[in-house]
């Protein structure tokens, strides 16, 4: 079954007979066209019938060959009556999660809103299984970020600044046959560790700080995302003390993954190590966040998300513990559930490492 | 008056009293906090009577003095719950363009599409006129990124490829104190210039190659942006030609530009330069867009937009000529609208540059 056949197959289980499909991602997941549409609208309706359109502008190039309707249009055209022209007006329109209001509103003005359903998930359910080929790319992204991780980890020295590190990561990815970030790195020292989002600054590196790196990299369109804290010269008690619970979470929740698994029930599995211990307030996030195509795609591993894990997944098991103000420890890695179990992407260690001063 | 003051003055003139602004470059507009909410729910309601809500999910760092009410939320909370507790379900609900479908349809619920209005325009143009702390700092990215062009073409050599060249000016800008790129550079060689959004590639230069640069920086969060096009060489007699009718073009436009003229008739002068030699197919997107804090900000400058220009206005002027296969020629500059023409904030010459081979 084709990637379109799928999503065509998940439409019908949902009773929807048409979608537009805004998400340029989505989109090339479908039909392998690469479009960064910027501020413009590009997007594909999806049709019961399998007569689809694809909306471009003239602006974007698309290979003259295609197996649907194409459908061209200026900056200066009314793109959104286009779209109209081809959507029945008599039934729902499915939409995918993220059209933007300036492109829904048009679509909906004369109709009802409940001829309008966010059904993303016929898509992004979708994508969240990843084919043998897919796998095989996400194992390659984090076979280099693995990679990638020691040599960070060799550029940590007396005096460096977050962002000395941060800015040297990119050239290393892309000797390694990575083509980009699959995000803004995270290099945090110290305190800074606490804010799970810290941006690199100029902070100069301490004895005794942790060095937290949170990374990814493209390779062939597909992420990877790590995450990895050492103890600068020493580890304090206290560092000690979360960076074990950080690490037995993390084993705990990898350890309960298999088809059939409640996703709620990995992060509560991760959770329970690090409340018990009393630390329950400072893990602030969910444990884990669906990875393919996208650095973030649709489906986390949150204790709201009643879904079970399926074969062809791809997510983070990222716990954390945050002390604002003093320090942070998280580890991540990209495990794929497998027909009974789990394999981790990552193989990087995950014993705490001093790195010696120098 | 403040920037939130001249926001809920445009909403006032647009019959709006309560307004949900989402685009997080929007929301740092009217109050200085820089969140970047990726996929979570991140927004600004906007009332009458001042009683302003920003709603942000406990993963981000904000001040904590706030002259406004903050709702916090977490990843399983049903954050747009929240907000409709806070919208007034009689009255109308402005939305910015940018709001998604995944946010924008629970809010609907139960409710006409009628009540819902995409009232970008209120955000939308006041952030397209800039504040003179804003045109300082427009100035500063603009200089920056002339400083740059100068590197880039020092960059230019036998042998080179177009990504060996854009790998560089990360770094280029960073010495120069910029922060970031603005946007992903374009460096593009012979008929690779023939797509305006091409991306570099491994493409290798030859002797009578266009060499494009359309490159910016981000400086203290206001982005420049640029193009020049140079021959290396040689300068053949069609990119001779083509290069004379995009620079007449782009001097053309900047020429028309002061308060009250229609941003259609800018389009029109440029377009009618490259139109009347017989290439106005090959000039296949509009004349330029608004630029600020974001690279690509609302409002442009083409043959649909008959909005005047007023003194604040930032936006490209960036006529092109496109030979598929063969060769392009663009020229862009940043300019500001003054009280009476316009101050180009581009200093980097025009005239035709023929690189020697080296």
């Amino acid at each position: 079954m084709t990637r379109i056949d799928r999503v065509m197959k998940a439409m019908e289980e949902q009773g929807i007979t048409q979608m537009l499909v805004s998400d340029p991602v989505s989109v090339f997941y479908m039909t392998g066209i690469h479009v960064e549409p910027g501020e413009r609208f590009y997007g594909m309706l999806l049709k019961e019938n399998g007569d689809h359109v694809l909306f471009v502008n003239h602006l974007f190039m698309i290979p003259k060959e295609v197996s649907f309707r194409k459908v061209w249009y200026s900056d200066t055209d009314p793109v959104m009556d286009y779209v109209k022209e081809y959507v029945d007006a008599s039934r729902i329109l499915g939409v995918d999660k993220d059209l933007k209001a300036r492109f829904l509103l048009p679509l909906m003005e004369g109709r009802k809103t409940e001829d309008f359903v966010n059904a993303s998930l016929a898509v992004d359910l979708t994508r969240g299984i990843k084919d043998k080929e897919e796998q095989e790319k996400m194992r390659t992204a984090s076979r280099i970020n693995d990679q990638a991780m020691e040599k960070l980890r060799e550029l940590v020295k007396e005096g460096t600044t977050e962002k000395e590190i941060a800015d040297q990561l990119l050239g290393i990815y892309q000797e390694l046959g990575a083509e980009d970030f699959s995000f803004s790195p995270i290099v945090s020292f110290g305190a800074n560790a606490a804010d799970p989002h810290h941006m690199p600054d100029d902070t100069v590196l301490r004895s005794g700080d942790v060095v937290l790196f949170d990374v990814g990299c493209i390779r062939e369109g597909y992420c990877s995302d790590m995450t990895r804290t050492f103890c600068y010269g020493q580890a304090t008690d206290k560092n000690r003390e979360i960076y074990d619970l950080v690490h037995r979470a993390n084993e705990a929740a990898i350890a309960k993954i298999k088809p059939g698994i409640m996703l709620c029930e990995l992060d509560r599995t991760a959770r329970d190590v690090i409340a018990k211990a009393g630390y329950g307030e400072n893990f602030n996030h969910r444990l884990g966040h669906f990875i393919g195509l996208s650095e973030h795609e649709f489906g986390d591993v949150s204790s709201a998300n009643k879904r079970t894990a399926e074969p062809g997944m791809i997510f983070s098991i990222e716990p954390g513990i945050y002390l604002p103000g003093e320090t942070g420890v998280r580890i991540e890695d990209l495990v794929l559930v497998t027909e009974d179990g789990a394999e981790v992407l990552n193989h990087y260690p995950k014993t705490l490492q001093i790195i010696e001063e120098k």
